[in-house]
């Protein structure tokens, strides 16, 4: 039945491009992604796949329900797209100014539309439920992942997968971890409130800059000595804005910057240091402060058990040249949140294009290699269908995957 | 004659308000002050008083000769205005949107004009040669001082007096300095090029905020540690810009600040301890620089004599109750190139309005009270007057005036 | 076999025991262990086993071979002291005035002594060939292993094994990783040269130890903001010394710190960007500068396959309740120089009494449960005999140990 | 008279140095100075002149009284030496180890000795009363000046008169100022406690250090930002120890250093902000703090008149060739005391040795012109004689001296 399942997918992949493509030049922004909800809810109604709507926003669920009994089983793809002007020359570019899909969310919609059409053709061969997740609003922080579980996406579902197409490693390489795969992303705010004045006469003042300059400086002390060194974390000041003329002295400095974190335990304690720093300093500088913590999303965590499954799975995919772990990446993404509800995993799929120049996710140029999206949906559906059948003896085989 | 000059002056004191009024109500910008400039060049021309337009700009010099030999005395007052908008509610109130007259050299202008009349009505018994200096854009470095200099407005010249109204001291009150009376004024600006990047990849970047921070906290070692503490001086930071989304590493910090100092050696060595700390400071972070440092006006340091010598004219000025010796004020004026130049003196008359709130200079609420004009050319042209006849013995009286 | 070797060690505790509490009262410190290795030669003189000594310093290597073939397998033990009073009170105690046996050596030593001399006994059943490396000097850089492996105590080998009695996890506890278990650890030593003078006359001197301040607040960066965040690294500044007269500015600074790494490439990026903050930190404050980086023992990192193999060892070992993939510690050990020469492992053997208060290694009051050394002893010698035949079917049964 | 007084002094210019020298091989340290106060009380003894001994330690008075009315004027000499090893080879070299008159007290004692002496001879024609101090313990805070005062040493007095031999400027020269002419002198100790641990484990320490070098650094804004920069002061950090091992995360820090400042408010202020700044950057690095600051000496300010009048009475002595007005000098004195009380003046006089290389005060090679001891002792001499007669038109003439 796998064999069957990838030579529908294989069949449908002019589809998949046509379908990626349509979105590709239909693009919307987060949380704004009407349009992009009404195609899919039309995809699967023509097909007479039973779905609902508004889930959380503008999300979608769609069910297929297999003719013998097994687990449920969600896939999910998310379908926003970035404020960014699409820049690229090619014949299926964004027609909406300043908006694109830079990221591939189009592309992760159309592998998921298309595999369940598939899927849907071999329903009465098929084990267990399955669920279609698409997610609106990744991009945006609070995200979409959040409302559409507390709407209940989740429910009665005993595991999940997902993928990015990943546009910087090559086509035909899958790339997973054990352990964290993705960091969680935070932002904070700190307003330093000193005293202006003429910049002749520092005694009737109070300097916001130097303030927010020892302040940026003795941020750092947090990372090289506050921490286990073995705790990856990032601490990052994106913007120090205190802008006068050349001859006064700051009033104030608005210091705004990003926290990066594996574990939640060193999440809120770089959260409080941070406080402690701000706080210390500017009683040193005679200053007072506003500082605000946000946080964004967790960190993706995959359950190592899916992990090495999928992995396993990928075994049956000719297109799957590599398989490898590595590093954790410091970006964010909020399929975190359905990995703190259910096991599953989530994972990079190869998608850089072979004859082109690679620009990075996010990019005015960005563009990735179609073929992916099948690679992306093969990988999907095989373990998808396969996950009823996983057992201990199976994964007796695979050792050679686990690190 | 001194009596008869203060009678004159005390007799035209209504004109003088009226034309302080006049040029407070049509205040222009420095290096665009044409119509004040035909304003003054008309006046003198009614009065049959010999002068020249166009000095160095919109720079006019007009010229008195006593009917006895004597020294030539040049009496200096500025009229260009501010890019302020007048909040005043006041029948003279600036009639030019988002310029006024905040700095009262409107005032300085009539005091010079009426005390030129009266001059001109006493020529007969007057020892020596007047030459009062109407000069141009004092506000704006490079200022109008250097350009009128170097078309010969002090050519002959043996001693200029002249005196800023100091709404901020008492009516009544002279203020003088012996050493510098107001600071070298200069500004730079650095700009720290780093390499941008994903905030959560410091590894791939070179973060200019904090090499900007690191620089900004390690400045402040030249005036607590590289100067002798005997020579005062300023360093600030007025602006410090690196504007970025929160999880961007900063490319560029833009850095902009100011330079007082007194003497010359102190100017230029920390000119140079600047550079060294952003050299080795970027250095530290492995990254670039640009730096410039703009000189401004040089510090304002009357001669001590003719310091001493004004002093004592005071006495003869029933309005001064107190002259007092005060500490150096880290503001600029181009004063200091005359005084480069020539013998002669600057002080502040005090202009505090007894009856209304008082605002700082530049304020948009400034304003001051009118009789200063009044004590101001009492001072300057008793001064200009008895120059020709001062002596040892005279002084000798004076030492009280010392310290 | 395995269970003969076993019940043989039982039956030798008492051996080892009265052997490790033997070298316990008689330590000596690194390079000056002369008698230690008397004893130890002497040992396997009496049982006729083939032993060279004086292997690159005061290092020893016995020998058996097996009567069928097979590989050649390397087991290490430590034997040196260190410079700690004893301040326990037992039976035991350091007879020697200031040196003390405080990091569990002399369990190493006795453990491989009577595992050699059981061995020994099962000689006509070996295969292979068996390697006791005595390890002299493993406490003081540059350390035993190096020489010793110049002096050829690898030659044939094809895997080795080493543990290290670990007092603070409990006994029956084995830890191990995948990747680097201990780190790289170096020393940097960082002279500031300024110039001294009068505290009251910063302008004549080059203070040293605002330099140094600045250069210990600046080289935090290299943490926060040069490393890769994924990759672990610690640098410490240990000590910071310019002892003057509260009235003086200091003329130099003295500062000496540690670097931990576990890649080589950091560890030398670490190094040269030590001397970047050094040299433009200096630059800043006009100081000169010495600095000297001293490379320690590199990372301890254990190859996966041979760590897989010992940890399935350990199963058939009846003490051992727990095995437990741990963080690494950034701790150090020249194990790391055979690790980098031939395949193998080093894996932490729980120590801790269960009756007594728990004292860190290195401390005056430092003991171990002894119950470890067998322990130890069976697991180093499971691992020996059974290299021979291991194949990948016995590690399939495995997996569960890989994470 | 004055002529007479000066033929006296020239007359008993070899008894001065015989004295001088013999001091000199005498040195006692500060507050141990009783062979020393031995020797004064002696020389008074065999003169007849009336004193006291043991004022407020072992400090001395002796008293002269004219044979006409007048005013009390006093005269001052302190008589400790320092904790320095006499390294020069002179017949009068220090015969106690250790200890050395490197300072010149020694040669103010001759001076004052022997004006005593050659007053005591004109007693008859002398008018008003002289009061020579002869000061123990200048060198050692808190001082002898303080103690001398409380036990009466200013009672009645009008005016006193003060010089330091100073062997940095030629001899010749007097140098004096209007405002402060030296610093007060104080000290402040800071002791940073954090947590130690292994170099490797940041995270379960609080690094002294960092936190030590924080300080240091942001203490710099102190004087850069916080002191109106017309107001001269140094923070001097003189001493940083924290001594540990290279592979140890520091415990605690120890910080010491000196303020210098002109005026009592500054003073104040400084010691304020140092613990502001203590207990923020403390706070930030979650450290732990004591500080104590002890205020030594304040700062030595002559008054006007006094200077002025001595500057006067110095045109009388044929061996003072420049009188100078000079910058502040930074270090301290306990002459500051007695100027609180009374009024008076205290000046520098020229002893740089023509022939020989010059090396400054407490150095062990030090030494002095002594034809200093001569023009000092003529200087106050003539001072103390004329100060009755001294009036407004005397000083007519002196305006030259002012500036």
């Amino acid at each position: 039945m796998i064999h069957q399942l990838h030579a529908l997918l294989e069949g449908s992949y002019d589809e998949m491009v046509s379908i990626r493509r349509y979105l590709h030049q239909h693009p919307e922004l987060s949380f704004h992604e009407t349009k992009t909800a009404g195609f899919i809810a039309n995809y699967y109604e023509k097909l007479g796949i039973e779905h609902k709507t508004n889930i959380g926003g503008n999300g979608i669920i769609a069910t297929i329900t297999g003719s013998k009994p097994g687990k449920t089983v969600a896939l999910r793809a998310d379908f926003d797209a970035l404020p960014i002007q699409d820049e690229k020359e090619v014949s299926y570019k964004s027609t909406v100014p300043g908006v694109m899909h830079a990221c591939g969310h189009d592309g992760h919609t159309a592998a998921l539309l298309v595999l369940a059409k598939n899927l849907n053709e071999l329903k009465d061969e098929l084990e267990g439920r399955y669920v279609f997740i698409h997610q609106h609003a990744e991009e945006y922080a609070p995200g979409g992942a959040k409302p559409m579980i507390e709407a209940g996406c989740l429910d009665g579902v005993d595991v999940i997968f997902g993928t990015h197409l990943w546009a910087t490693v090559p086509t035909g390489t899958v790339q997973y971890t054990y352990g964290p795969l993705m960091a969680a992303a935070d932002r904070f705010e700190i307003l330093i409130q000193g005293q202006g004045g003429h910049g002749a006469q520092p005694h009737k003042t109070r300097d916001a800059i130097v303030a927010g300059s020892q302040l940026v400086t003795n941020l750092q002390q947090i990372v090289s000595r506050r921490l286990n060194p073995i705790d990856s974390a990032v601490i990052t000041i994106g913007s120090f804005v205190a802008d006068n003329a050349f001859n006064v002295i700051a009033d104030k400095a608005r210091i705004i910057g990003t926290v990066r974190t594996f574990k939640e335990d060193v999440r809120s304690f770089i959260s409080e240091e941070i406080e402690r720093v701000v706080k210390g300093t500017c009683m040193a500088a005679d200053c007072t402060y506003d500082y605000q913590y946000f946080q964004g999303y967790p960190a993706v965590i995959p359950h190592d058990e899916e992990t090495k499954f999928l992995i396993e799975s990928t075994k049956a995919i000719k297109e799957v040249s590599v398989t490898e772990q590595i590093d954790p990446d410091m970006t964010g993404e909020d399929f975190s949140y359905y990995l703190q509800k259910v096991k599953g995993t989530f994972f990079f799929t190869g998608a850089r294009p072979n004859d082109a120049q690679t620009y990075p996710h996010h990019h005015p140029l960005f563009d990735m290699d179609e073929k992916a999206m099948l690679i992306a949906a093969k990988i999907l559906g095989t373990a998808a269908v396969t996950y009823h059948t996983k057992d201990q003896s199976a994964l007796n085989a695979n050792e050679s995957l686990l690190r």
